[in-house]
């Protein structure tokens, strides 16, 4: 057997199939890079269904898919996201906070159309077959298929932006959905004028990325996968 | 602009890449498929590599994997998800008590090896860059990496299952995490005899998938997609 071996990810695997290999390493957290292009109605459905196929605990399929294009919308949900930016800041030193002050968060009026992820605890229950012991698992499944949209996106010359600076209360307010439902993600999402070969916030200066052997144990936590 | 319309998954977009498209509807949620065969170091790293390529909140990349071979090991995590079965299964009318007795749900000692995959609140912390209005964030971070390892698993012929039927407690303290450590899944993964073209649920009678359509608004919630 081929011992475990530290390398560069690029040098892993020659022989794997590299159609998924370079989805996920081209894949960004896409910012300042959306062309504002209108996406066609056979793209958006092509996206979602990628998202839509994705597993879910018990075959719940507990995600809902806003799409949202008016600029006012977009313009008051961004308006919330910069106070919320500031409410970050305020909790940084004064070297991150000067770091920070330079960093692009959000793409909500440039990118073509925001997508807000929901999820729904109500979907297939009761009885959510694997939720029992986990009541988190539905909420999983939902950021699942944000993935499968991602990479589905990546695949043609889109973009996807995940904002994360804001209050579930105000965006679930913001789309009119029922008080049992969860916002868990808005998505920018559409055409780029490219993806960067690195993540903004390395590009940055805000964190590096780990290698993935920091991250790997064998058979118990802190043992090296080397001992395998 | 092209209407959205109501169509088979198949014939959305015939124009667009077929690689991801393929790939996200090939993948199942794997229990009965596994054949045992080994998993070469080159290719457990290749699928560790593709699902630590994730986005994640502030760049924070706050999963662990936890490969665990050890059929000792697998024996007693399995018997821990059989005590959890029977706890969901008294909660059951007894009609869909008997049709989840033929429902097998874990694949635990079949596979080649499990992954326990777990989440870290400490990394990056304190100052992730948008967790600080959704503590949950890097939760959502650990499982895009989990759906990047599913997929890349899926592209090799190799299948992935996830269990849901433990107690983190038990988990966390099975492979010796830290109590601040999350454990988020137990995967299933090797090589299978086939994938299956319809979810085992679905086969099973459990649960018929949704359409895409009923979980897509416009604007606002309930507002139908056919309006754009």
């Amino acid at each position: 057997m081929v011992p475990w071996r530290e390398a560069d990810d690029a040098d892993v695997a020659p022989s794997l199939p590299s159609a998924i290999w370079d989805l996920v390493h081209r894949r960004r957290d896409v910012r300042g890079e959306f062309t504002g292009a209108p996406v066609p109605a056979t793209v958006l459905r092509w996206l979602l269904a990628s998202a839509h196929a994705a597993p879910s605990v018990g075959l719940s399929q507990p995600w809902d898919f806003v799409v949202v294009e008016s600029q006012a919308a977009r313009e008051r949900f961004r308006a919330h996201v910069h106070a919320e930016r500031h409410a970050f800041a305020v909790t940084l030193d004064p070297e991150r906070s000067t770091l920070f002050s330079r960093i692009k968060i959000e793409g909500v009026c440039e990118a073509s159309l925001g997508i807000v992820v929901t999820y729904d605890p109500t979907r297939g229950a009761p009885g959510v077959l694997g939720r029992h012991a986990i009541p988190d698992a539905g909420l999983y499944s939902t950021c699942l298929a944000i993935e499968n949209l991602w990479l589905a996106a990546t695949a043609i010359g889109y973009g996807v932006g995940w904002v994360s600076f804001y209050r579930e209360a105000f965006l679930r307010e913001m789309i009119g959905a029922p008080d049992h439902v969860r916002p868990v993600a808005w998505l920018c999402v559409g055409p780029v004028s490219a993806l960067q070969p690195r993540p903004d916030l390395e590009r940055d200066g805000w964190r590096e990325r780990r290698p993935l052997d920091g991250v790997v144990h064998y058979e118990r936590w802190g043992k090296p996968i080397t001992d395998r």
